[in-house]
């Protein structure tokens, strides 16, 4: 039987964490900065939002962190997760490239979100919070939010961006039904909320308002621990668990990617495939290409700059040193909203200004157009995310067949599509446009990044 | 680490299909019969409807068929799906019960139909046809097509029962995804659908009218092959690669199941799960209690006798042998689509009418109680029709506390519910009702049921 999947078992899923820090070359990473002081974040400081262990994976440089025994338990309801060869897609595209892709829609709720829900539910917990509360774009960092809560037995409250809460109702309801109270940001129920709706009622929202109204909502609440789904150094680090799969399973298929290729956002999915083969590399081993695709809609690493910036548009948590497009970056309302962030994590910034990581933006009505393509050949739908990466893949295997080379792709398959059916609706009406940022949308939000001395 | 998740590798997918009327006691299993004639339907009648190979699995009482190549080539992409010991629901229910559910919601359309739906494609496209015609209920069945049909080049045209396409879009629009057509059903365009629309044009329809419908449009055009999702004999056998998978599963796990239980709408999911464990117990191994759990809305098993009845509302279509509620049976619309079927594979009934099958009826609203009880313990969002397994496991469980007998119950999760999220938002708004079928609806159904001399 011609080998399509790629599977380990549950023994082989990850002991530790990879944390590509340790092997980075240039300076170290930025710390960040408090945003009352503008001095870098003391450990004490970050102590006021997260436990010990998460402040340790956020700042230390260690190569490895073990993953605790309970959260290893739960990753195995899914994980490893499996890595297929796409040979129906390369044969519908005529092309010599070898495409492989990792899944994480086995998740539970879709997508690849839990890795890290799960851990940081864990050390809030041990830490004695007995609820999570924080913010989600499309809502599939919200859905493992109010999964990792029901796990262990936590309350979850969500704010979910306007926009998407309306699009996806699905995704409320998967919320709802884990137990999480979900709610449409920019809401009444905070300050930094009122006030925009004050300024705009009708707001869509976006991923830096509805972080800003968590980060409130976690301040009046001591018994709440706020997580986050993207960005942070420790979200990136949990997710590595994907590519040092990936690697194992490369190695069962007898292969190895010349290009790997992630969708980015807030860069968790992209860094946790692509980290471990960069890691390999720095370390000496086989040279890879990454790609990091991001939606012309919200051009962060292509159009942004690296500057110190917040990742909220409230400014009430600390300022990052990343590419960002300014916390005033309200991006148009695409149908991928977990793209939708006006900054990418630090980690991923030091990556591509040490040209580890090659980024490029693309409209949606394409990517689109690839994830019908994908699924009519591959039978999995992917979600709007996803099928970021699915059109940069696809792009690369007809470079493959234009040139005559048999290169090896490999792409992340961050999510399924059952819950965006409304995007392929909209795609196949016609109703579907790139929606790119505009000069002016990105000059208006380029003067809200502030003044910062250099650190 | 405690064992929770018990896989197989794809090369462990099964190479056979197991057929239950080789090892059946009693008669054989009675003949379907040509409803112009009324006499049983002849090899060359059924070469009308369906290419060689699936009659010979329809009417043959050989033990196993091989699976062909292609089919077990595109099973591998999912199959073998996994098994899981549930510890942690077992934990909720402090019960001394092990509770274990295979899963088929990793398939790409998210329940086991595709199973069926991959080898009824391919057998079609070998026999020359370039297009499938099928009716369907919540959608399940008719994803699974649109999927196969896409996976073979074919076209595929869908009709859905009317309250599911509108209760249900996610569904349709998965399907055109795919590139099928889905038409709701009843509808104007068959003979069939504009005499029921004259008589109720607000019918919800139901998939007896919907499989009119089809087998119409099948009759109309000689390069469609008609497929089915349920009830038929080589349907149910090529859903048993799900219980030959746990058999070796529970070694695995070394257990052995005492109950097995499974949602019974057509009877698929349950024979796919249940009938290799039924044909070890008829071959001297060890006793199993199998349980075949349906909707108050629609109890076939429970309320129904039986008879000889024609499987569409049409009477188009050949009449079995079969439990059934009479083809006029239109049930309420419960969220369960899958399930309102009044009829139910003859090989389940004649399992039924042996003991070897114990049929039970539950409300939906304790079916969905159960499946947000599972989604917060397991993590997983069952379907509706799932979630009545899931219920009548729970009930098990309990009953295992109350009697303090460690029992080892298996149940078949057919799907999860990422489609069917509009269920949960009722049940959590109490809008949901048990919807019971009344006396006068099935004294009103049985007249319909055709007066057949015994063959």
């Amino acid at each position: 039987m011609r080998r399509t999947k790629f599977s380990l078992s549950e023994d082989e899923t990850p002991t530790h964490w990879y944390n590509i820090a340790a092997d980075l070359p240039g300076p170290p990473p930025a710390p960040p900065l408090n945003p009352r002081t503008g001095k870098p974040l003391t450990r004490d400081e970050m102590a006021h939002t997260m436990p010990e262990p998460l402040i340790e994976q956020e700042t230390g440089t260690a190569r490895t962190y073990e993953i605790p025994e309970p959260v290893r338990q739960l990753y195995a309801q899914w994980r490893p997760s499996p890595m297929y060869r796409a040979h129906r897609l390369e044969q519908a595209l005529d092309t010599p490239a070898r495409i492989y892709y990792k899944y994480e829609g086995v998740a539970p709720t879709g997508s690849h979100k839990p890795n890290t829900g799960i851990p940081q539910a864990y050390y809030n917990k041990r830490a004695g919070k007995t609820g999570l509360v924080t913010e989600t774009g499309a809502g599939q960092w919200g859905s493992a939010t109010a999964l990792s809560a029901s796990y262990f037995g936590m309350s979850a409250k969500i704010f979910m961006v306007k926009v998407s809460y309306r699009q996806k109702p699905y995704r409320r309801a998967l919320m709802e039904t884990y137990g999480a109270v979900c709610v449409p940001s920019p809401s009444p129920e905070t300050a930094v909320g009122r006030a925009v709706l004050a300024d705009d009622p009708d707001c869509p929202g976006s991923l830096g308002i509805a972080t800003s109204e968590a980060l409130e909502a976690f301040a009046q609440d001591p018994s709440l621990g706020y997580v986050l789904g993207s960005a942070a150094n420790h979200v990136l680090l949990h997710q590595t668990v994907i590519g040092q799969e990936a690697i194992r399973q490369m190695e069962l298929a007898d292969d190895y990617p010349d290009v790997v290729i992630g969708c980015a956002g807030g860069g968790s999915n992209l860094a946790g495939l692509s980290f471990p083969f960069l890691g390999a590399m720095l370390r000496g081993g086989r040279a890879v290409r990454v790609i990091a695709v991001e939606p012309a809609a919200c051009p962060t690493l292509t159009k942004g700059s690296i500057v110190y910036d917040y990742a909220d548009t409230g400014r009430l948590g600390p300022l990052f040193r990343m590419h960002s497009l300014g916390h005033g970056f309200v991006p148009p309302a695409v149908h991928a909203g977990g793209l939708r962030a006006h900054g990418i994590g630090p980690l991923i910034s030091r990556a591509v200004e040490e040209q580890l990581i090659e980024p490029v933006a693309v409209g949606q009505v394409g990517c689109l157009e690839a994830g019908v393509r994908f699924a009519r050949t591959e039978g999995i739908l992917p979600a709007p995310e996803s099928t970021h990466a699915v059109r940069v893949a696809i792009d690369e295997a007809l470079r493959c067949r234009e040139e005559g080379t048999p290169r090896t792709i490999l792409f992340g398959l961050s999510g399924h599509g059952h819950f965006d059916l409304a995007a392929y609706d909209a795609y196949f009406a016609g109703e579907l446009a790139d929606a790119a940022a505009s000069d002016e949308m990105l000059a208006r939000a380029a003067a809200t990044i502030p003044e910062v001395a250099p650190v």
